[in-house]
């Protein structure tokens, strides 16, 4: 397994990463904290798709004491946005509606620029757009949410992303991200970028205010970085919450990628191309036969379709005779890739809807 | 001899400089050549205190074919102006007089606060704001000068300074700068902060323009790294125009230091002042009494206030006769120190009260 901000590989035990990262696990205590103040707990955290943090307890100390937090998320331009990229924004949508905070949500458009040999930034800037369609999508109140574009926000962020890279020295970046000399001084410096949304609203408001930022766990690197570097600089340590990837749909190992059609459902894959691909690459955990799966049964654990239930059926009940089902032989595999051909064409149909309305709104949500 | 662009020290042998750097001696060809343009030839062309170049015969040709140039020099903040630093400057405007041409003036506001661990952006910022007033005050025209400074501006300049930066290795500024993996991730990519000046107003233009740098030796390093990557770019790569360094009041051998006030006379020094540094510090190339001097005469090739007069002592028959006098001994050291004297606290007069001036006059330069 290999899992770092810009390459994810293999099959992913999320517990040694846990252990590898130096995070906490999410228990059910914590839950229990964190249900007092929303009412209900988000799927993504029941199950446990949202399985890490750092810090969160602090967080609602803070909150607790009347000391709100920000959030911080984001989403570096490259590519169509597919489903996978989904579940850290939607839950972070929950996280404000709940907390009812500000979100500062970053585009790094040189990230990918820099990172890939041919991408030129004329590309990146059509991504960024169609990318921010996505994230406006799902509902964000542009009220108390802000994009933060590097490129064009850098008058804002290139001199805190200075006050932290100094604090930041080659050897750290090779020892964090496997950086050797071969490596552009653009692609040295970045974290130095990734790190300013965490303290950018601090810096504005004129005083310290928490940050909690959830992401995929790939992206910890950074954060670790950020941690040790801000604490330097007397601001608060950003806290974080983790969530696992979405497989891809070609079976368990790795993430899915925007350059794969065949691993990935994009958010703007029509009704019948969801079906094709769901039908003809989601890896299956059932029976060669439908004469041996009816007797000895499929097995949901490494059956991609089910696995991605667990993501976007949000029923409990629904999904729990969906594992059962399958597993006694009584769903067939067909029958599960229809379900969930179902469940991802309904929430598709509303977010390509919420995603045409986005249009006339990006402006919003600009600095 | 050490000469990079964060330390100049040793004697300086400029012959082998422009061997290990690999530019062009300016020879008088050349000389006759920018002549025919600017009718007459500023003394620090006549004396090679600017001695070395890279492409100007091509920025001549390009002029001449009517594809004018721009210029590009800087200077970052840090501490007080000495006259050292005016040397550049001075010729730069000169040449922005003689060809009529635009003047882009960078304010690296991040590169003394990433290379000295103690300093803060607070001190760098009312140091920048002082040593605006110096530019200003060797009298650049505002309709053709534009100040660039990184942090403000870095919303224009990120975006390119990573087109720059995709380039670069941390090899390369290994070996360009001696950089090891202990340097901070905000040093090693600050270079490329340094190019954007260079192409920021083709960019701007959406056109290649010329670009023409006069600057002091030290910096060459920098931009010999810019010529290399600005042309894998599609632009043109920029020439540059070097002088030597005043030398510091204490003798030959590195530069002044605006850290050390004896080595240094600084724009904002009163004349009594200047009396008493030049007095007590300036060099002499003279002997130990008198009659000695009377008899054998004074060395003026390590004499520091003769060194100086070349600076800024614009009469050719005039310096020529101190020259002499003091090699015959006619002219004695005390003597050589009051002219020096003089020259530089006539200077001083008319730059402070351009100084005072100056204050109204800083946003006009902005961007």
């Amino acid at each position: 397994m290999k899992v770092t901000p810009w390459e994810v590989s293999g099959e992913i035990d999320y517990n040694k990463l846990i252990k590898e990262f130096g995070t906490e696990p999410i228990n059910d205590k914590l839950l229990a904290r964190i249900k007092k103040h929303t009412g209900e707990l988000h799927p993504f955290l029941r199950r446990k798709i949202f399985f890490s943090h750092r810090d969160l307890n602090w967080i609602l100390n803070e909150y607790e004491k009347g000391n709100k937090f920000f959030l911080y998320t984001g989403r570096s331009p490259s590519g169509q946005v597919h489903i996978g990229h989904l579940v850290p924004w939607m839950f972070t949508k929950w996280l404000q509606d709940k907390f009812n905070v500000d979100l500062w949500f970053q585009f790094p458009d040189e990230e990918k620029f820099l990172f890939k040999e041919d991408l030129t930034f004329e590309k990146v800037e059509k991504t960024l757009y169609d990318n921010m369609l996505d994230v406006i999508a799902l509902g964000f109140n542009p009220k108390k949410t802000k994009f933060l574009i590097d490129t064009k926000d850098a008058g804002l962020m290139y001199k805190p992303a200075c006050e932290v890279a100094k604090k930041i020295t080659f050897s750290t970046v090779k020892a964090a991200f496997g950086f050797d000399n071969s490596f552009n001084i653009g692609q040295i410096f970045y974290t130095a970028m990734q790190t300013v949304p965490a303290i950018l609203p601090s810096i504005l408001a004129g005083k310290n205010i928490p940050c909690l930022i959830p992401h995929a766990i790939d992206q910890d690197p950074h954060f670790r970085i950020s941690r040790d570097v801000l604490q330097k600089l007397g601001y608060y340590k950003p806290a974080s919450i983790h969530s696992v990837f979405l497989p891809p749909l070609s079976g368990p190992g790795g993430k899915m990628s925007s350059s794969d059609a065949s691993t990935a459902i994009y958010t703007t894959d029509d009704a019948k191309t969801v079906k094709n691909k769901v039908m003809k690459y989601a890896y299956s955990g059932g029976q060669p036969t439908v004469e041996e799966h009816r007797k000895k049964g499929g097995n949901p654990d490494i059956d991609v379709s089910y696995q991605w239930l667990t993501f976007f059926e949000e029923n409990d009940k629904m999904l729990k005779s969906y594992y059962d089902d399958y597993k006694s032989g009584k769903l067939l595999t067909g029958e599960l890739k229809q379900l969930l051909v179902d469940k991802l064409n309904k929430f598709l149909e509303k977010h390509q809807a919420n995603r045409e309305k986005a249009k006339d709104k990006v402006k919003e949500f600009y600095l």
